[in-house]
């Protein structure tokens, strides 16, 4: 049975994974008969975003490892404890989590940099090849983590994929439900929520996605 | 096009709303074509559990309406707000968050009672004879809610059900892929993680509920 590591960034599409992706994420591993294990780092979010009227609690804060357990029934363990010769590959949902706690690129654009554990968990495996796949705004580390000219996209927002090209990566414009492939570095990508208006639209991406990740193991 | 309210209590199975449950709910409702809008009660939660390691932090509140939020990027409404005439039925995904936040099941057992502001939202459904999907652990409020012999299953667990018979129900034993119909009071119920062993077998059960659900409108 196929073992895949899927990357969660806290629980909420604000300050946390964006939930539909994440679950989606899980039910095509599970209805694919592949068997899945999340992972999250062990750090504070950059903050907490009351997801009712989009305003930062600046009084609160939540760490994303146990945030993300809510997403996994708690099953979710510590990037830091990753054994990489038990996963065949790698998912990476969005959300603005991915963007703010497993990057600052919400902050930093261009300039932005990968968490240090999250950075050398995901090294993990592009250094052996093992496909990674990252939907919605998580593409925007694939050019710090890949350096021989990664391809992804993050749909067809200007501005976010002009900071990938500044980054070193080469962007396609793709729909909601392509799949963006670079056979290369074996990586995937898809746009999701930064394009889809309903879950159902979301959901044809990601089982794409899903489906490729587990055909390039 | 129809227009299903779904009930949430939270965002995580430990102290509000299954997050899977509530996906595969809004997944399946727009796969069906149907629209959905999301309410919840604006209460505080019963307490807050840390679904890393399942302890309670007593130092930590959190609303059952904002962390609803998180579960529909933004998009609920405090079930006070319901105007009847526009929605076709309503359905109530499961996690501890049913038993704790919108009924005291999970302290009071077959002497619990709904929360007033939840109670009246089901009520004006359930008085029109709209129809009602209740999943996992949610249908233990089907005997509070109906008094003319509701029928129903929490799935097997035979303490839930007896204290299901207790408060006026008629418990049917079901497997994680049924669904449990009562034409009489128009209400269908699965068990989902009250027997489920994956995400994609609750999938099975709540497909057929949301499409019962549908179906009877």
């Amino acid at each position: 049975m196929k073992n895949i590591a899927v990357l969660l960034s806290g629980c909420g599409v604000y300050d946390g994974a964006e939930i539909h992706e994440s679950v989606l994420t899980l039910l095509a591993l599970s209805k694919a008969g592949a068997n899945y294990q999340c992972f999250a780092p062990d750090v504070e979010q950059m903050h907490v975003v009351n997801h009712l009227n989009g305003e930062i609690n600046a009084a609160e804060t939540r760490n994303v490892l146990q945030e993300s357990a809510r997403i996994c029934r708690g099953e979710v363990l510590n990037v830091q404890s990753l054994d990489i010769t038990e996963y065949d590959g790698l998912i990476v949902p969005g959300g603005f989590g991915a963007a703010k706690n497993l990057c600052d690129f919400a902050v930093a654009g261009s300039g932005s940099t990968v968490e240090p554990s999250v950075e050398a968990f995901i090294q993990e495996f592009a250094l052996v090849k093992k496909p990674i796949g990252f939907m919605c705004i998580a593409p925007v580390m694939i050019p710090s983590i890949f350096k021989t000219n990664p391809i992804g996209t993050i749909g067809n927002d200007s501005g976010t994929a002009q900071a990938f090209t500044e980054m070193g990566g080469e962007h396609r414009d793709a729909t909601v439900e392509d799949i963006i492939v670079d056979t290369h570095n074996n990586i995937v990508s898809t746009p999701a929520y930064m394009l889809a208006n309903s879950i159902a639209e979301a959901n044809v991406g990601i089982e794409k996605l899903v489906a490729k990740v587990l055909e390039m193991t």
